[in-house]
């Protein structure tokens, strides 16, 4: 059996990336309105008008599905902070707004749409590569704008970068994990997303 | 019904105290071997030689017992936090040791002793008490330390001192909570709480 794939994949590709992402676009749909746990690889074929063999040429189980949707919706955030990361602001600003931003996102993501939040709790428990993707995103977007605010003379640089960097990203883990999210309403986790913005802000700026 | 217990509590007040304390050692006890879920009222209740009513003249569930056992084990580590703010420490050196401490501890009552994770897993879940007195305890112990850091003169006393708490004791969550701990190894969490101490030290420290 195993040949079958490999083999043919190179003249397929555009062909498959679009139907990659139909399987996508349907299983992010039926996650919004049914959840993870209750929808099925035959759901998914069904409404894109396949088999379910054909969904497991793409994808090799359900879970490979759901980490494909995560990646999609972790992405976006991704992308969002990467523009914030990027404007002309200050460094100081940009990091404000990122938080915020992180915050505002990860609550939109998991609670506005409710029924995503049980792939994302399968995701953490299951230690995703999704979710440790989006971790290594938002580390690198923090250390671009660290880094810029030492270049500019705004932050201090006496501490080594990556200790900087980790320390920071570590106290932001409760504004962006699903569990933690969960456990305080949105307007408390505003305001301690904003004294811990205040905190980690004290203790860069020269 | 009702009447029978308050009017007699007064003269029985210390045998009570002690039946109390043997309900929950056995209980502590049957968590430790079997875990919370598979511990019932009446295998406490054999265990000491009593009826399940009779225990239940004391606890009125078996979450009612479930949190004086949480109340318990985390009093004893606000404890041993309590005696490490009050030492003659800089204030700076009593936060790293107030931090270090908070992990190792933590992590020995919640994953040393195995069986005491279904517990607390229970407890964040549902909100107990105990962990909401825990938190309000390690609040007041880090106000207390860094109020004399500031009186002292070692910390910064522009930020409002509450601000500042709240926002130490948010980035200390992960250090503590039995769903943050499970999620890294001892090593990784350990790396962690040093590089946010020094974070926290370098917002404080003027």
């Amino acid at each position: 059996m195993k040949p079958e794939t490999p083999i043919a994949l190179p003249q397929r590709g555009p062909a498959l990336h679009e139907r990659r992402e139909q399987i996508i676009r349907a299983a992010l749909d039926h996650f919004r309105h049914y959840g993870y746990s209750k929808t099925s690889v035959a759901d998914l074929a069904k409404a894109i008008g396949v088999s379910s063999a054909y969904v497991y040429k793409f994808f090799e189980s359900k879970q490979a599905i759901g980490e494909a949707v995560c990646t999609h919706s972790l992405g976006q955030i991704d992308d969002a902070l990467r523009e914030i990361a990027q404007s002309e602001n200050s460094a100081s600003d940009r990091l404000k707004e990122l938080f915020a931003s992180l915050l505002s996102k990860s609550l939109a993501l998991f609670f506005e749409e409710r029924k995503l939040h049980d792939i994302a709790a399968v995701a953490a428990a299951n230690h995703w590569n999704s979710a440790k993707n989006h971790r290594a995103a938002l580390y690198s977007i923090l250390k671009h704008v660290i880094n810029e605010g030492r270049e500019s003379g705004e932050f201090e640089s006496e501490t080594p970068l990556d200790e900087v960097c980790m320390a920071i990203a570590s106290v932001m883990t409760p504004f962006s994990h699903p569990l933690m999210l969960e456990e305080k309403t949105p307007e408390q986790l505003e305001e301690r997303v904003l004294v811990i913005t205040n905190l980690v802000l004290r203790s860069l700026v020269k």
